[in-house]
């Protein structure tokens, strides 16, 4: 046996960070997780779901459709009632656009027909993250270019790597990424002659994972618009894709419009939605809205992996939306991490060092803790050992960050999930944390 | 614009024929599809399905569970079940392994434990569907060979293309592929230096797509014997990747053991089954079997896809095995589709002109009927064209067979699905369809 049996892909594939973040929490049985991007368990719809599923199957006909296999782009009235949805969020969202409020009533506000958000231009998946898969098997070679946040999430990191992909960091603000360097990013690309090999550029826009951090408007029309710049140079489109998995989970602040509102964008831009973290995380069922071409692609795609997400969770989100228990479980849902998210901040205040930065989210499951340079979080760190032993566990900073040959991978910062943990838990672990944090600082 | 911004697989994935099938049955509304793979829609468990939601979600700590994020691997209750139901079904299954027969309940009869059957090498997936795509990823570069059965599963092969693949097609007789012909393949390919690229041979091994052939298990040791002795030659280990999805829709005749029930040989063997055919297609659980090494990377790309199938579904069909009503609703549809083939059968007998030959299948969806080679079924045959235009849809046999430059693609062939028809539907469909043949025949 001399080669391997595998494809580059396979021998590509690394064990992704979130196994041996699985594998401590068992080995473990007490620890306190802060690292795993859980929902919260107390406010899932358990009733609401029983009660949908009873509407769908106690019927024959709707039972006999939900049970049998669907089209390969998903449930027809799904995708329209998420068409619409969306449509309507972005036409409220955000005083740019100076459009009315989002009433938390379908129909109440009468908009314009506009193409971008049509159904046809849609498909279901199974959860946000396959449509991050495909699409980027879809875009991308290896060797291909990715221009991602600096940070981003880190599962999408391992969709890269696996694909032989390589990466570009850019700078996250306080609003979005850093247009500047973005702008140089690409000019010096362009200069290395690998600008050809630039496929996307990928925006987790609305509290992102793992810094909370909503994109601007303003910052989607500087990158659209930069993007399109660089176009020609590239010899085909650079795509936008923004990964809007968090959006539902706002408790704070207006929304933002998403780049699809960008006028005269929307052939640049891949949008993405999930119902998995806003209702059920145990029914994945996510979205995407493409570029015609594009979703062409996708959906043969989608065809070859499994030819359709499951129909019965996908008349599930249809009766939930249509009925408008989705919209009333958000509602349950953003007070809830409305106080998880105070009560975790509370206690950093409270139990954290003067030195420790961060910034209160607006919505998302995440605070991003910025340590003292000096002080380092990774895996192997003093901090994240010391941690451990006291049972709290955290997501290291460094995970987050993609291999990118223009700087050294920062090492001085956690990912804080408050979305999985009880009040109680938060309130412990943060304390936990704290006292090990004074204790490293001050030694 | 001058280059494709496209990747090599999404520029090489083409519209699979299901899709313009799916067209065609849109565009003619009145139409009798004999070509769908759906399964039968009046025996669909939907009340069953109502009540495992039911207990499922009427308890708040199983209700939460099953709405909650699961493991990659998939739910551990339900890889145990599955591995031990498909111990018992191999230990059971057939006269050559000499052990009593399956009792259809669970626990009665008392088997030696077997490594090769452990939940640690299971893992569930969103229909067996997903399986055959990342083992395939896992395993194989562009270029690479996959052996297959001549005819097969047309979905595999889009799955093959797209990802620039080469096949061989390996005979099929009346009990699985022509051994010989294996063999000489296998020569061919070492000769000409190609065997380095071989990966792996797939075999749709219960009652075949699109054929109904099932392959014995003295087929499954003869050619794990043959792909083993060429092994030192490729440099690597080649699989034999058992698609068992349709192995519950068994009607008549005995079970045959999978290939993992050959002695030695479990290292070599990839096994796919499914629960959605045999349960709902609507509820996508299907699972897998791996040699470990194998699992480990396939493990990581299914965490890259989707981190886990839904576990709402995952707790759906853990209940349905475990309270028996998986296997009280198997011998119901088994009842149904022996008598929606035997249906299909004497309609073929009363109107199929006398040179149309068949095999009468003992299980799955499907008849496979051989027409005189001079007569033409493919898409642009006198043949579909009159069957359309009576409104009759069946597959043409051309599209289950894999580009090999070593033959022509035989083109005088038609797959006949009685899953999803009616009683009604599928004898006037046969017997349209027994008029446009004599129509053509005598013409």
């Amino acid at each position: 046996m001399k080669t391997s049996v595998l494809s580059q892909l396979g021998q590509r594939s690394e064990a992704p960070p979130i196994s041996w973040l699985m594998k401590l929490t068992l080995d473990h049985p007490h620890l306190i997780s802060l690292a795993a991007g859980f929902t919260d368990s107390e406010s899932l719809p358990v009733e609401e779901t029983r009660e949908l599923v009873n509407d769908i199957l106690g019927a024959r006909q709707s039972g006999k459709l939900a049970l049998q296999y669907g089209t390969t782009a998903g449930d027809s009235e799904l995708r329209q009632l998420s068409a619409e949805r969306l449509r309507r969020l972005d036409a409220a969202g955000g005083p740019s656009l100076r459009r009315p409020k989002l009433q938390g009533r379908p129909h109440a506000v009468p908009l314009p027909a506009a193409a971008v958000y049509s159904p046809d231009r849609m498909l279901i998946t199974s959860g946000s993250q396959q449509l991050l898969y495909m699409v980027t098997e879809a875009l991308c070679d290896p060797g291909d270019i990715v221009l991602v946040e600096d940070p981003t999430y880190f599962v999408y990191l391992s969709i890269v790597q696996s694909h032989g992909l390589r990466c570009r960091g850019i700078r996250f603000t306080e609003d979005g990424i850093d247009g500047g360097q973005l702008e140089r990013t690409l000019e010096a690309l362009k200069r290395s002659g690998e600008l050809k090999r630039v496929k996307m550029l990928y925006l987790v826009s609305y509290y992102q994972n793992p810094t909370g951090i909503t994109t601007s408007f303003a910052k989607k029309v500087e990158a659209l618009k930069t993007l399109k710049r660089f176009e020609r140079a590239a010899g085909h489109p650079i795509y936008l894709l923004e990964d809007a998995a968090y959006r539902e989970l706002r408790f704070a602040g207006d929304d933002v419009p998403s780049a699809l509102a960008v006028k005269g964008a929307s052939e640049r831009v891949i949008y993405t939605g999930t119902y998995s973290k806003p209702f059920a995380t145990g029914a994945r069922v996510g979205f995407g809205v493409l570029p015609e071409s594009l979703l062409t692609v996708v959906l043969r795609i989608k065809a070859n992996h499994d030819f359709g997400t499951a129909n019965l969770l996908q008349q599930l989100l249809t009766r939930a939306i249509g009925s408008c228990q989705y919209e009333s479980h958000l509602a349950v849902l953003r007070r809830r991490y409305a106080r998880k998210a105070a009560t975790m901040l509370k206690a950093i205040r409270e139990h954290f060092p003067a030195n420790v930065t961060w910034q209160a989210p607006l919505g998302g499951l995440y605070v991003w803790a910025r340590l003292p340079k000096a002080l380092k979080s990774g895996v192997k760190s003093k901090l994240f050992q010391s941690a451990l032993k006291h049972d709290v566990l955290y997501v290291p900073g460094e995970l987050c960050y993609a291999e990118d040959p223009g700087r050294r991978k920062p090492n001085h910062e956690m990912r804080l999930s408050f979305g999985g943990a009880s009040e109680a838990d938060i309130r412990t672990g943060i304390a936990r944390l704290g006292a090990t944090l004074r204790e490293l600082l001050d030694g």
